[in-house]
């Protein structure tokens, strides 16, 4: 039970596309992540995953439109829809999502991440 | 399935302790609230809840230890354990819990609020 400083928590690591586990409440867990380029298509089938942007700014390409998101703002991508994270700068989000949730949902490539260190 | 901008949806309400429903994700709530003064104490029996700080300070009395949060901070209070919520200035938060945790928890008092808007 401690209070957590988001900044500070960003500030003890520098990977992209790789998310860090920061919080866990009622099944669900709170990730930071830093990312950059084009991540892959995918979708999690029981889960939805909410992007909060801290810094930069998130371009989610969605199969019939892409969503922009910038810092102050989020979005929440319903369980079964196909999403490919986007950021042509370097971009820093908060994730919240179950558990149970994998990196890059139903497909596996080479950035995808098994487990998530706890920071 | 539209961004949500956090502080065009602060800027819709002025009334305190009385938490605006922001979003719904595997269950959970998205809450934002305003708060100035004096809690109650209270517990949530079965939900974990977390108060992230966007303004001002939030003091979260326990019954051994008062939890200081600024913004850029959040904590999360474990199912079970007590807590007052107070602030000295207009204090604003955004809380991460189940859709079923009540607002005064296992008390309840003339601040309870029964339902949440949804913004």
């Amino acid at each position: 039970m401690n209070v957590i400083n988001i900044q500070e928590k960003l500030d003890l690591f520098t990977d992209q596309w790789s998310p860090k586990k920061i919080g866990e409440l009622n099944g669900q867990q709170i990730l930071l992540a830093k990312i950059q380029g084009e991540f892959v298509f995918h979708k999690h089938e029981d889960e939805d995953e909410l992007f909060m942007v801290l810094k930069g700014q998130l371009a989610l390409e969605l199969r019939d439109r892409t969503v922009v998101v910038n810092p102050g703002e989020f979005f929440t991508v319903p369980r079964g829809v196909e999403h490919k994270p986007t950021a042509k700068e370097e971009t820093h989000l908060l994730l919240f999502e179950p558990l149970s949730t994998k990196h890059t949902g139903d497909v596996t490539a080479d950035i995808t991440v098994e487990t998530y260190e706890d920071l």
